[in-house]
């Protein structure tokens, strides 16, 4: 299995020598420049991370990550704990959301246990890389321990380089998690700086005596954590989750495999923010998908500098914003791939 | 052949007495209620408009207008007159933006000629309803006359009734027309009251010192035209184009066959306006596809009360935002249709 460090190592920032090559093709195609806006943006994009000027589109795969949440006993969510295993067992049998949309997207999709708090035996088709049931529960000590954290962040890269030898092109992330917009608003908080009020919404739908609840619940872990957030990956570790790494190390394996990512949702961008602390020279390899309805998403994005592709709405996780956004990333590539140039087509340029 | 008076008699509101149910099995879903966010107002509108709680996605089909304006001559478009002949032929070698697009949603195209000012004798596969060549200048007297207005939509009218004849349950507009944000942002200033300063954009990409003169040829146009603007038809035979009023009929056809029609940008938005004029029930039929980058496209959708479903800066027109939109339609049906409900999933639903 390859290690975090070597991993790390292994990921430069994208060459930027081709970027005039692809502009001038995209700026050759039957359309005046930049008429079709985050497309062409998009295109360039998935060009760098992939090293070429002719790019292609192979396959599409999600990962999507499951994992419980000790901080869950603090009821900061909507659903019972007892959600995460059955909707690893809906996902199994085709019947969720990601599973639809994945379909839709011409994606395959890959369900990972890294620490559902179940035994899944019966689970047939689950990946399973279950490092431990649960978290601990974060308000009373780390979530969990650094090698832990370690361990899950090495399933994900294992993840990413297993679907780059499987010929994928394009690959997104999706996580199951009942609790988890409450490590994942702690990771924000952590890294970012921002105050937790502003960024702590409402997950799967609690009230506002739950969210007010939840604010307490993130600002004690915060505290009761203090020593162990000086590093990117003890932050992760004290108040992140076992999807959310497994989710991490997706990312740092695509990027170092020159492989583009499409982030999902509010989970997602904090497994992403997590890898882009670890190593900065990821966030070149990212898409983000979408902005979810999740309140704080709109903050930490902007924080992180990140334009979502898509804006519906959506704050279901799974992956489902980052199936739809597969659909635009694959038409802007086959606008660079597909389209006639202006010379071939015999159409008049844009007069002087 | 239809008439417009026939078809307008034959729309109605949708029906919302089966509301009930569609939002009942939304929330059987197994996903919090709400979490897809506008898939769920979207699927619910696709079944209102189809009129059935157990909707089914048939065919999708794009038809792209083309049309020529007289007010080219005034010096208001980047790109001289002939492009429009150019990429009518481009399209009909699979070359533009559209074709690829289009193929990418799995929609067919039609590519129609209402009046482009060229013969296109030699254009295999072209759909001929050509009206007259190009509009007269309209900053001297109207566009054309309210009878060519009404052929126009007429064979929109019909283009609607046989897309719905051939299966087709999805359909969007395109256009393709040489300066024709002019006769757009024309119509919306007519029709909305705006002022034209607010709403005029540089379209394919003109300078300060040309969008200025754009705004006073359309200011002219108003002025010249003031006493035919009394009626929505009359509104659009002044200062609209051929090809926008193809449009309109197609939006006024597939309504009058419960058929959703899909908006593409700027130029689509005036001719869906058109529509929404000349028959207010209209509305609950559009799926407004994008917010394009022509400055004035959020202050027109926003005073027609419209929330476009993407919003990609892009400002091609042709269909190309409509076609995107398309798969986030598509897929939110999908959604609705092949998704597991709680109970047959065994999943928990939220807690009390």
């Amino acid at each position: 299995m390859k290690s975090l460090d070597s991993t790390v190592k292994s990921i430069g920032s994208v060459d930027r020598t081709i970027e005039p090559q692809i502009v001038a093709h995209l700026n050759d195609l039957t359309k005046p420049p930049g008429s079709l806006g985050r497309l062409e943006e998009i295109a360039l994009q998935y060009c760098l991370v992939t090293g070429t000027a002719k790019p292609r589109m192979g396959k599409k795969r999600i990962c999507c990550f499951a994992g419980d949440h000790g901080v869950a006993d603090e009821g900061v969510s909507a659903y019972p704990k007892a959600v995460t295993p059955q909707m690893v067992m809906n996902m199994l049998a085709g019947g969720a959301a990601i599973n639809v949309l994945s379909r839709h997207a011409g994606a395959d999709l890959v369900v990972v246990d890294m620490g559902v708090d179940d035994p899944l035996e019966h689970a047939k088709g689950l990946c399973r890389r279950k490092v431990r049931r649960g978290t601990d529960n974060f308000t009373r000590g780390p979530a969990m321990s650094v090698k832990e954290t370690e361990q899950a962040i090495a399933a994900g890269i294992e993840l990413a380089m297993d679907a780059r030898k499987d010929g994928v092109t394009l690959i997104g992330t999706g996580d199951m998690g009942i609790a988890n917009t409450t490590p994942a608003t702690a990771l924000f908080a952590a890294y970012l700086g921002c105050p937790v009020e502003s960024i702590t919404g409402r997950g799967t739908g609690i009230d506002d005596t739950c969210l007010q609840h939840k604010v307490e619940v993130i600002k004690k872990a915060l505290d009761v954590n203090r020593e162990r957030l000086a590093t990117p990956l003890g932050t992760l570790a004290a108040v992140g989750g076992l999807e959310i790494a497994g989710i991490c190390g997706l990312v740092l394996g695509a990027a170092a495999s020159r492989m583009p990512v499409v982030v999902d949702g509010f989970i997602a961008s904090s497994a992403a923010l997590a890898a882009c602390r670890i190593c900065p020279a990821v966030k070149d390899y990212l898409f983000f998908s979408h902005l979810s309805q999740e309140q704080g998403h709109k903050v930490v994005l902007k924080e992180m500098d990140a334009r979502p592709i898509l804006s519906l709405d959506m704050r279901l996780g799974e992956g489902t914003g980052g199936a739809l956004a597969m659909l635009v990333i694959e038409g802007a590539l086959k606008v660079y791939n597909e389209m006639a140039t202006f010379s071939s087509a015999g159409v008049s340029e844009k007069q002087p």
